[in-house]
């Protein structure tokens, strides 16, 4: 048992009220005076040469102020890694995907600029497309960047021991592959941005982001200006799921309309537009050959990957290597080979996605039942065989300091009555099981740290000083639970001032789950040195040595003396009308082996944790429309430790909604030479609440050394598990292993109506 | 010689270009969404009981959203002090001058809160006013505020040795008295209030001020919300001159109307508005004993003083003491008595200005001048006699660690050719010299110091966070210098972030001269922390050891061999390569006696501080016209080290036109019971640039121990001493000691004429 006061409670989040009352201001709500309405060009072919754009129309158009296209630009193009430059924001020579960014306005009204876009006149040589990696790979396929043959963006190669001698050992072998096509974000918010400069060359800007510094540095870079003259503001953000990690062309245009007009510039996306224009996750074709011993244990596996990386880099390489490192740290492996190629295609972008990696995932899960169905072994026992354990390093030789794997299959295991249930169904009822881990953090060059202040004020409330994000996961809250928690304060008592390039410093943004155990140590620590220089004070008053003093509940008590205490704010005071100023500052940059690489070294500690979650889920399908029930899912999460039970509560269900009620049931983009045929929610089908199944959440505690009270990522174990899971039972209620996703009732009357055709 | 970088250079001031174009935003060029304008009620009576207001048509006018009283207030009254709150910002029982706040209404437009104004129905009883400080002292005068008997709002009675001793083994012994009127500050930027709340309940405010930690409290106090929850946002600050130091009725009525209708509300003082309802500077009536050996060093002095406090205390207990300290500092003397009384009367209140007490300064001087005659001394040779010297203790126990007044003014007297003048003139051509010192800084409570935090950014620049606000002197300069010295950094690498409270640590605010000497030696302390991180980066890189490092210019050299040198910004990312972040932290509270107290306990050390000031003016009169024609002016200052020689030479230049070209000879109010007559530009005269007289500036640097640099409180001496400088040349030109202030021509006439009478 622990003795926090604040954190590990159910404490409702910080910024619940303003998001409920619509107080909470998001980018597409800041209005400033003289801003005006930014637009987008953009290519409606998916594969072109630019011969000439032609803006005088649209120039002339009274109440336009700028137009710009790439003459405008320097025409460099940008990348999120030095080998990935590929991008630019408003290309010069071609367009690669339907809906590319071509030319853009500012006008003075919404409706102006619009028409002003019907004015630009484009002239493109339609060059051949390719919309299927498989077929981008061909030799003789149109190849979409220059200097990149067969279309091949990335090549991450792995091999880890000796496959082949490992197939030759196994008891039994077998290979299969797995589909799985694009999917999309759907944030709560579009993606919005808001540009200003002022005369000196500031640049201040707001757009949802998950790490202000991270769209600064290529913003400076983009625009030519320096880094701190470009101010990334705090705004409250709907959303990122992996999709706000890099910069985006609209952040380059606005900021351009900008710098032209020298007035404010709004952008703000539509549905459609946020759709193709900001990321979608890749679509993959995962084929998985795996070699067991008697027991299920794998000896071998060899896996080859082809992602569909539409236009663009983007964090290809990662993406690229992401799949292989959650099977890896899930599942022990003797020798495993990796073969993953992220193909250009002349589609839109896509990036790293909360469930990224769904044909991959589920396709080692689907196959470990396939093989757990002809070894006899019970899916949940060879689980158990195959599962990572703390002490174990990875294949690419990541020490795992905390892991209770098995803890969450068994405690799933038993919740769900997967004794009772597994194989005692009635027909089309299933239950399935999934297991997965995530990283906690991996580095990305020298932004890989947080740092913090923590200063006193003189009411005897606290502000932290930090650049972590929230963009809707519940940062803000997890950051104030800290800063309360070691400095003895209410939560109230805590004011922010967060995610603001100018003000704040260097923190490496909420990507891969890295805010709690990065920015959230750094407060931590920021706030234990001001702990620090307040004890002291207090120990003078209280005559009572700093190491017997605590700080709790507004209170400095000395130890197992309750009776002497002395207010917080009264000590603040005292140290004010001494000429002390209580404050602190903290730093955290995680212990990874810098000389790890994606892509040319992927070997080496790359995180300092890693989290584990198994999820259950029991389904019944109708067999005559193939429409799928979720009975009851079960989630169990080895988090470390529970900073706020109910941010976790919310964290799990909103994974199984994204990772397996819609991910792996109903959502799915239609495909028409390149053009997203269903980009808004009518026809992309999102669950909503009332689709949602009873969620039961176990929350495991492993108290990682390394984190914060124990504490690692949460909630994003269960995503992908969910996914997992939700095929297994669709599989098992039908009896047909599904290799194809998402599993929607067309696939299943289909998979029935085969099962059928081959029993006759 | 020193070896600086940056400061001690002419550095143009960071601020320059935006005030130029226009770019800078001052409070009332701020526009939000649905922003209301916010309009005042002011009282037509100088004295009257408020019966009942009838706000009920003013409601109904369509466009008006809200209407605020006292009744909208809990009524409590407000100070300064703790024994000095007499202040209610809407009151509700009386008013005590003409122009007090009585209602406020925040309506859609100007027109509209306007004409809601007239909608406003008061009744008063009209209570006999008293305009006149003796009149108001006599017992049978209209008591203004219950509590005072004689109307006797402070006073301050400091006696030490004996001066009627002292007086007794005087050689010669004068008593004479000297009278000034009020005078107005005519900031350049009007009074102005943007108020507005999130539905969180947290205000952000913008308003000039003189520090936002000043403004925060009294607002947290007054408003009944917790002192975190009150944002005082940075903003450009036209001029404040001390009357920009305390919280302000329209900063609470602003703030209670966007309180109220839950929107955005901006109020906007005319310059009528500026003069009556800001401050305006104390009237005074002093009379000066003194008593002197045959050498004319001052052995007794005796003074009392009577100033027209006006309706409320204001700064009361600081403006009764400082003319009084000002005296000390400047002048030895063997024993003094100082009786100060600040009077209520029903005139508008009256705070702390830059030039406060031109009746006593100049009377000092304007005295020693007819002791000198008397004596047959030279007015510069009887000021060396009795000025001050390092090493001195001040009469009230104040240790004078720097002190560099006699080299004031052999230097001023030796550059205005004052042995070649003095005496030898023709007629109506005079000279004059005037010695002054002022305080740098001196304590308010807890929120006496400053602290300041840096943070290196991945470019290699730093951004420093301070509460030092920069109202118009040049303080956001005087930070970048400092923090770009410690850094070895350019000017344009240093980010300001300053002046909010929600942002900014604790800072006293831009009163009493404190910025350079308290914030800047925080930021300067902070640098020298975040160097020393930058210093052992770089100590590996180089081999060398930290102390063998100079940062200088963008790179860290090693002392000796300046082949061996790395730039700062690699050394910075290499810090974050290996995971530490460069950044510093710094506090600075000045060291004085905390138990020195204004009227309870005027004694023991006061400021670490004190500057010295002497100025030398040479006029003629014409005797046809009254009018004075200003030939030259000598300013020469100890600033004890000039940080920035260019900003000090302006800062000299605005002291010789706010103290002798406009407070010696033009600015004045008239009165009619109570209203002041000339509250515009227009017919108070202020100087402008072509009425200015060539001045010459002397930097004196005794580089003060204890001051950032040895640098200490830099123009404001030259403010008073060009007062009394102006007076006595003045006199010295007609041949009449002039003892009632400004100067104007109908009083050099009226001296001229009986001067004539009396010889005839």
């Amino acid at each position: 048992m622990n003795d926090y006061s604040v954190i590990g409670k159910r404490m409702p989040r910080v910024d619940s009220r303003a998001k409920v009352t619509g107080e909470a201001k998001y980018t597409a709500d800041l209005k400033f005076p003289r801003m005006l309405v930014g637009k987008v060009l953009r290519s409606p072919l998916p594969h072109a040469r630019i011969l000439h754009i032609d803006t005088t129309r649209a120039r002339r158009l009274p109440g336009v102020k700028a137009v710009v296209t790439g003459e405008d630009t320097t025409g460099e193009k940008w990348g999120v890694f030095r080998y990935t430059r590929d991008q630019q924001f408003l290309p010069t020579d071609k367009v690669r995907y339907l809906g590319e960014e071509v030319a853009a306005v500012a006008a003075v009204d919404e409706d102006t600029a619009l028409e002003a876009l019907e004015l630009i006149k484009v002239d493109y040589e339609e060059l051949p497309a390719v919309f299927d990696p498989l077929e981008a790979m061909a030799p003789d396929a149109p190849r979409i960047h220059e200097d990149f043959p067969q279309n091949i963006n990335i090549h991450v190669a792995i091999h880890v021991g000796d496959v082949e001698e490992g197939f030759a050992k196994s008891y039994y072998v077998r290979e299969d592959t797995f589909r799985a096509p694009e999917e999309s974000y759907f944030q709560g918010e579009p993606y919005a941005v808001v540009a200003r400069f002022d005369l000196e060359g500031n640049l201040e800007i707001w757009m949802p982001n998950a790490g202000p510094h991270m769209k600064a540095k290529p913003l400076s870079n983009a625009l030519k200006i320096p880094l701190h003259k470009v101010h990334v503001r705090k705004i409250t953000i709907g959303g990122a799921f992996g999709g706000r990690s890099e910069i985006s062309p609209a952040d380059f245009i606005c900021a351009l309309l900008a710098q032209k007009t020298r007035r404010p510039v709004k952008i703000v996306y539509s549905r459609e537009e946020n759709t193709i224009a900001t990321r979608q996750g890749h679509a993959m074709i995962t084929t998985i050959k795996t070699g067991v011993d008697r027991q299920g244990r794998v000896i071998a596996r060899d896996v080859t990957c082809f992602m569909d990386g539409g236009a663009y880099s983007s964090t290809g390489p990662i993406a690229t290597s992401v799949p292989f490192l959650c099977m890896e740290q899930a599942y022990r492996m003797e020798n495993v080979r990796y073969n993953g190629y992220r193909i250009y295609t002349n589609k839109p972008v896509r990036g790293m996605i909360r469930v990224h990696g769904r044909a991959f995932a589920c396709g080692v899960d689907t196959q470990l039942d396939m093989i757990a169905e002809q070894l006899g072994i019970d899916p949940v026992e060879i689980r158990l065989r195959n599962a990572r354990e703390a002490g174990d390093y990875t294949n690419t030789r990541s020490y795992v300091t905390s892991c209770a794997m098995k803890e969450t299959i068994r405690r799933a295991a038993e919740r769900a009555g997967w004794k009772e249930k597994w194989g005692k169904l009635p027909p089309y009822r299933g239950i399935g099981i999934g297991c997965n881990s995530v990283q906690t953090g991996f580095p990305m060059g020298i932004r890989g740290g947080s740092q913090a202040f923590i200063k006193f004020n003189e009411d005897g409330g606290a502000t932290v000083i930090s650049g972590v994000v929230d963009n809707g996961q519940g940062n803000d809250n997890m950051l104030v639970q800290i800063a309360a928690e070691e400095l003895g304060l209410r939560p109230e008592d805590i004011q922010l001032v967060t995610a603001d390039t100018e003000v704040t410093p260097l923190d490496p943004g909420a990507y891969s789950q890295v805010s709690t155990f990065i920015g959230g140590q750094a407060v931590k620590l920021a706030a234990q040195d001001a702990r620090r220089k307040l004890l002291e004070i207090a120990s003078e008053a209280l005559e009572a040595h700093v190491d017997d003093l605590v700080a709790r509940d507004r209170m400095i008590f000395v130890k197992g003396s309750p009776q002497k205490a002395i207010p917080i704010k009264k000590v603040v005071r005292m140290g004010l009308a001494r000429g002390k100023s209580v404050s602190g500052e903290g730093a955290y940059w995680p212990k990874v082996d810098p000389k790890r690489e994606w892509v040319t070294n992927p070997f080496g500690q790359m995180c300092e944790a890693f989290s584990f979650g198994t999820t259950i889920a029991e389904v019944e399908v109708d067999p005559e429309t193939g429409k799928v029930k979720v009975l009851q899912v079960v989630a169990a999460q080895d988090v470390g430790f529970a900073l706020n039970p109910l941010v976790l509560e919310g964290q799990f269900q909103g994974a199984v909604a994204m990772g397996g009620q819609g991910g792996m049931l109903t959502e799915y983009h239609f495909w028409d030479q390149g053009r997203v045929m269903n980009p808004t929610q009518l026809e992309y089908k999102l669950p909503l609440a009332p689709d949602m199944p009873p969620i039961e959440t176990i929350i495991v505690e492993s108290h990682d050394p390394n984190g914060p009270y124990g504490a690692k990522e949460a909630g994003m174990s269960i995503a992908m598990s969910a996914a997992q899971a939700y095929s297994a039972a669709v599989s098992n209620a039908i009896g047909v292993y599904m290799k194809e996703f998402p599993i929607t009732p067309d696939k299943i009357l289909q998979a029935l109506r085969s099962k059928r055709e081959d029993k006759e």
